[in-house]
């Protein structure tokens, strides 16, 4: 591909990553209403964690993906917002003192340091409860077997044999000795790579694919998922806290088993490129419609943030 | 009804919430299996936060109410074990030191001191997920209509606007100012209500039952509810640590709103009783049938434990 041609992908992807912000952005403010009484504080802090912030990769992922089917973009805005609250419940909780304990997120105070740390346990929960809810809903999809099918699937991915089990291996890892790469690969996918997994499978699910096109689409998302960590992960050992709007240099700071520590940056940066091009090869038989999705997975270690 | 007669229907009962007790902890053990890898010790704090203990009250509810309709045994155990677990979730993080700061649940150390805050934070959230999706799960109704229902019905009850909702009142309470007994009723059945009331209503979808029947067993689930809420404040009022099996005097302590601070013992004594016949009548029309829903009502209000 000539230079022009991939400057001229990449704006297309900034302006489609955007749009679709934009679109699960008004979607989340939709589906967070203010109750009356007292308790609406609990919705206000579920807001100030949710709403403006972050590219929503994995909204994209949902609304990309399902428009490769015949899917109503309406319902895919809805299983991106329910996924971004389902990681922005991860994130609070992360944050918390006794996990991670990180007063920044997304440039600004972390929940339990703009609210408080009760506040944030139930943000947590409460926006948990809500993904779930909207997956349920009626307006989700005309069929509620595939209702079923993504509340069970985003259940799978960020449970306890998913992300929430990542977390408990992230946290038990100083004390498991040095890990392989391959360990390494595991507990990253079970943290990250299941829940970007799912976000991309759930277009396939709400567009009722056949189970081939499913798989592939699983297979990007799994690759580009550990392509993502990597970079991640290279960004926090390289990047600066005005950059990426977290702190930096935490993970080593705090040990935290990544490729970066195991495998050196260099080599690690090659396994994430590696990684994104075999993400972009299982889309090859979607054509030009999964352009973007493409240049999603070339970008995401290209990326400064 | 004579003496001997309410002797008969109370050690009935007893004999009934064990047997009930016994299906779902079985059933429980059955839905938590531990995983292979380091995160298996986030699956074994779940099963200590949520095994080996509790009336399964809950569970109770939806089987009892669930054996009303024609519903297969083993779904109602599934929802009962669900809402077990969605319940053990909120115990665990209600007892976290940023909340209630509890040391004790159901007379063992609750799970951050068994575990750590990290863990039981973990164990909470993912409780919750394996809730909602178990009752996803096609082994839980051949309905997926009922499974999606189910879903929304939890997330109603237990999320910002019901359970979170409340928890989220509760702390704010003690800034309120004095609150009216109204007040005090409204936050409880947020608290704690919403839940007891999903319980009752679950076998009516279980059985697909006709709207008016399904409202009868929500207007029985809300009183009973009520009833229960302000018993347990008597009790903890009234009773030690050793018979109540957590830290006894503790709402009084932290100046906890509840109905025995704002009517005073007796009068709270009285209105418990009141919602417990209350919620007795709304059963009337389903005869012999639901005599043990009747006798669970009354036996709300008159345990000591």
């Amino acid at each position: 591909m000539s230079a022009s041609n991939v400057a001229r992908e990449s704006a297309e992807l900034q302006s489609a990553l955007r749009a679709s912000a934009a679109t699960v952005e008004t979607m989340i403010d939709r589906l967070l209403p203010l109750p009356d009484g007292p308790e609406a504080r609990l919705m206000e802090a579920m807001r100030y964690a949710t709403l403006g912030g972050g590219k929503r990769m994995r909204a994209f992922l949902v609304m990309r993906t399902a428009s490769l089917f015949v899917v109503d973009e309406r319902c895919a805005a809805r299983v991106g917002a329910a996924v971004e609250m389902l990681h922005a419940y991860s994130l609070v909780h992360d944050d918390l003192p006794a996990m991670d304990d990180d007063d920044l997120r997304r440039g600004k105070p972390s929940t339990h340091r703009a609210y408080d740390e009760a506040t944030a346990i139930l943000v947590g929960d409460a926006l948990q409860t809500r993904a779930f809810e909207v997956l349920a809903e009626p307006e989700t999809h005309a069929n509620p077997e595939a209702r079923c099918e993504l509340v069970q699937a985003l259940a799978q991915a960020s449970g306890a044999r998913g992300m929430a089990g990542g977390q408990m291996f992230d946290i038990l890892a100083p004390s498991l000795g040095k890990l392989s790469a391959e360990d390494v690969g595991r507990l990253q996918a079970l943290k990250t790579g299941r829940l970007i997994q799912f976000s991309a499978e759930a277009g396939a699910i709400l567009g009722r694919a056949p189970t081939a096109q499913r798989h592939l689409l699983a297979a990007y998302g799994r690759d580009l998922g550990a392509a993502f960590q990597i970079a991640d992960d290279i960004l926090d050992a390289t990047g600066t806290t005005e950059e990426t709007g977290k702190t930096a240099g935490k993970d080593a700071a705090a040990g935290k088993a990544t490729l970066v520590a195991v495998l050196g940056l260099e080599r690690a940066r090659l396994q994430a490129e590696l990684l994104a091009r075999q993400a972009a090869q299982h889309l090859e038989s979607f054509g030009e419609r999964a352009a973007d999705l493409r240049a999603l997975a070339a970008y995401t270690v290209a990326r400064r943030s």
